[in-house]
């Protein structure tokens, strides 16, 4: 009998996906290969469009709530029961509820787990702040998702029009963003970032939150004077909890 | 239709299947999300034993072959058609002509990629060396695995013991040893390591095999004056030639 198995869907953004599978070994309490938890990590981009993309313009085009699903139809048939999405977009009410109503109606045992209420949960919970930052793409801030999920106790603090189009860039510019160049991320992509960060603690956030998987690649959380929340390390310590809590590090 | 589906076995050990899959993703043109290959990675280390220790000490203990098997299958329901071992010492005989023999019976469109033999290859047709080190596990060693697939005009060249045994403490010790420490690796493990090689360079190897897919995590292979080959990486690559060589950067 195989112990439960977590399986990540990836590719949104590949790299985003990659290091959501190493919070994961990084988070457990293992000195040897076999102390590891089961996992898989599905890297099916192709199948899946961009989700700003969608929520911003082409919302005739296909949603990448079907691509999300094939994933996980996949993970299921491989075994996998607990699962998350490594992408902070694709909680968009118009992509995510589709495909979480998919999900519960084909893959009746599949637990999935959402990460942007999990971020949210441990802002409301464990963190005593009451102005938080939010860095992300166009389609988080636009789509407003993380609104959604935040107590109305937290005020919210999102970047001026001008950085929010630099930190868009410096995530999608086929030049210099993290999609593109990842091995290493590019000095013009981290700066944009660091800089819409120091922003955003200038205007008072105690706090902030990478609200885009592929930023936690290009940002040191140790440079800045407030704690930096990364979604997607706060999902994979929850999935590892609710599996296996004795091995969370 | 989901185009071609590349499925790597890792777990063994579990970041040395990241770094096997970043190869992939590095290796990648691509300048946006959906311009990746479809990869899944299944790292299920619980079921797979120390490949090392049964080659040299637990032979009447179950062999790492069926557990290998039993990820392959799991990647096989979930669509994958292309796969590799993320670990050399599985490749032993022992080990893996009893996974291939099952792969071959029960996943009869599963195309099984060789790691040793794509090294081999490439070092027989695309290095012009007559003496090549290799740095590897003790069970790698000892099963001589590496020799089955060297044409007879290429010399190994192998630690010496005192030195193999310095670098299977480097992969495998609880204090220091890059299985239980990745996140950075220890630098007494990256010290052991770099010892060894510029000694095999000492002793006349014009090129030096990291022979154990943790090594790549501990080595930056500019810093030797000979070519320092990842079976991993040209796994990788070959893996992306197979199905989409024109993506192969």
């Amino acid at each position: 009998m195989l112990k439960p198995c977590i399986g990540i869907i990836g590719g949104v953004g590949p790299y985003a996906g990659l290091d959501f599978m190493r919070n994961i070994f990084a988070n457990t309490r293992a000195v040897k290969d076999q102390d590891h938890l089961n996992c898989m990590l599905i890297s099916c981009p192709s199948i899946i469009p961009d989700r700003t993309d969608f929520l911003l313009e082409n919302r005739e085009k296909e949603n990448p709530a079907f691509g999300m699903f094939e994933c996980a139809r996949r993970l299921y048939a491989a075994g996998v029961r607990y699962t998350a999405v490594a992408c902070n977009t694709a909680h968009a009410d118009k992509i995510f509820t589709p495909f979480r109503e998919m999900a519960q109606k084909h893959l009746p045992e599949m637990n999935l787990v959402n990460m942007l209420k999990t971020c949210a949960d441990y802002a409301n919970k464990s963190l005593n702040v009451a102005r938080l930052g939010l860095i992300a793409t166009k389609g988080t801030h636009q789509s407003r998702v993380y609104r959604e999920y935040f107590s109305d106790t937290i005020t919210l603090i999102e970047p001026e029009p001008a950085d929010q189009e630099q930190v868009h860039q410096a995530i999608y510019s086929k030049d210099f963003g993290i999609k593109a160049y990842s091995q290493p991320v590019a000095f013009q992509a981290k700066d944009t970032i660091s800089t819409a960060i120091r922003r955003l603690i200038d205007r008072g956030a105690e706090a902030v939150i990478l609200g885009c998987t592929e930023l936690p690649l290009a940002v040191y959380a140790q440079d800045f004077p407030v704690p930096i929340l990364d979604p997607a390390l706060l999902t994979a310590r929850r999935l590892i909890a609710l599996i296996a809590p004795e091995k969370l590090a």
